[in-house]
């Protein structure tokens, strides 16, 4: 297994009808990469500013996360501050400072241009391209993106998705790219640009996987204790992405079972704020949800 | 089977951004009751204006549904004209005419006093109950409602609520009627209030099925066909009591594969205005989706 990720890492101040967080560890990277590391290792592409701690770097090392990648340049972290409704769907951004994350420019490390696993997480379309130029013969390229770049740099975004073979998305943004009106036809739009599969994102309402030859959906895994959906997304990436990359082909039952997994992993994570869920739990609390899960699905 | 419904018939203009429907077949007496009768007979209360075309009446005779309880009165038929947003999740209502529903208090035919299987769709919580009093020993009684009545009349929906098995309702009344401010948490607060389960619907997401023992989120079939969403609740309530007019015992496994026949009835009533394609479909076309859906989930 050999996964390279792409995204960002940030502070993040996290206020919910019921608590707050202040400055805790956040961003796409993060959340993505302690999913992933549940079933093999990792490879981390990002940079954070001087003021990243290193107990944060030990953290990740700690979980057999590669990173080599990690650059640290002078300046701040990116910093992000968000508030959610007593509707937890519903968040509005009140502050976000891109800081050393807005100039990125990753060069990968020697030793990660063999990765045959590839997630380009949401980021600019030309970020994204630069990082998959480096990786010599991927097998499996999945990116993710958001609304900001699918308005502002369209045209790289679309000649990106004629290079990967997965997009993983949210519903918003799978109307927005491609002026759908239902999420069915959102989906086989995304197919026609490019990607041999895509999975949209519904937030609680689970996701939706569409390939050639079939749509599936499933439903989130109802846990009872939501308290910061911070970061749901990259961690059902990370999940999916982690479940794949030990995985020798992709078919339609794989993708499935790679989103079930995604699914799980994301349900425990929204359960405390930043990493504090995941770092209670293991692979044997992952599998015995999964079958939960599974269970309930079973008609 | 002897499943009684009480519920509205109406005459519907809808508006979506594909088409428009003027004055079809509609309430959720004419969706429920042709959902059900695919499994078996169904014995209807209701009310008609002298407006109502007898060839509506004789479209549900054929259906096996017994219409000695849908009562014409002088005056006009309910009459309801919304639209629909290209987001078919949101809906308007331009137009709201009760008519002779308005003053309806039903008496129940004498043969329909045995009923075992009693469905309450929304409507004044007073006279669910003078229903529900007019059957002699009901063995499966589950009922909806609606905001308005949440607001107006919450009172008598908390004594009804006391005195039914399940409760049918959708997210934002469930939110509503509850205070919670998450599903799971919305569906526990329910079955506080009296019944032994609760399925809220979450339209195109699916449906989440609580019961003292757990809770059970299954998703929308994903048919790519949506034309018109109107009664598609009913539909799937109607799915959900017919299935369960046919079984002996209705435990938990047995609540799921109903609100699974409920989603799939469903996803065929979207697929046309009215009752257009219901009454293109057979008991085999739902096995068949059924199936389908079934292997959709199995993981």
């Amino acid at each position: 297994m050999s996964l390279i990720f792409v995204g960002s890492f940030a502070f993040d101040t996290v206020e919910t009808p019921a608590a707050k967080a202040d400055r805790v560890l956040g961003g796409s990277a993060t959340y993505f990469s302690y999913a992933a590391s549940f079933f093999g290792p990792v490879r981390l592409v990002g940079v954070v500013g001087t003021d990243f701690p290193p107990a944060y770097r030990e953290l990740l090392q700690s979980r057999n996360i590669d990173t080599a990648g990690l650059e640290t340049v002078e300046g701040k972290t990116f910093f992000w501050r968000g508030a959610y409704e007593k509707d937890m769907n519903k968040r509005t951004t009140l502050e976000v400072d891109l800081n050393v994350f807005g100039e990125f420019d990753p060069t990968l490390p020697e030793h990660f241009r063999d990765s045959r696993f590839v997630f380009l997480a949401n980021g600019s379309p030309r970020v994204q391209m630069r990082v998959l130029e480096q990786v010599a013969r991927p097998q499996l390229v999945v990116a993710d993106t958001m609304n900001f770049y699918i308005e502002s740099q369209r045209d790289d975004l679309l000649k990106l998705m004629r290079r990967i073979d997965g997009m993983v998305l949210n519903d918003e943004e799978a109307f927005m790219l491609t002026g759908a009106s239902h999420l069915v036809d959102a989906g086989r739009k995304v197919l026609a640009m490019g990607p041999k599969f895509v999975v949209i994102k519904k937030g609680e309402h689970g996701a939706m996987l569409v390939t050639p030859t079939g749509v599936i959906v499933l439903p989130a895994y109802p846990t009872d204790r939501v308290v910061d959906p911070t970061g749901a997304g990259d961690s059902f990436a990370g999940g999916m992405m982690g479940y794949l990359a030990t995985q020798e082909v992709f078919d339609e039952p794989r993708l499935r079972r790679a989103m079930a997994y995604g699914t799980v992993v994301a349900s425990f994570g929204v359960e405390d704020f930043s990493l504090d869920r995941f770092r209670q739990i293991g692979m044997d609390n992952i599998r015995s949800r999964y079958e939960q899960y599974r269970a309930m699905l079973a008609l």
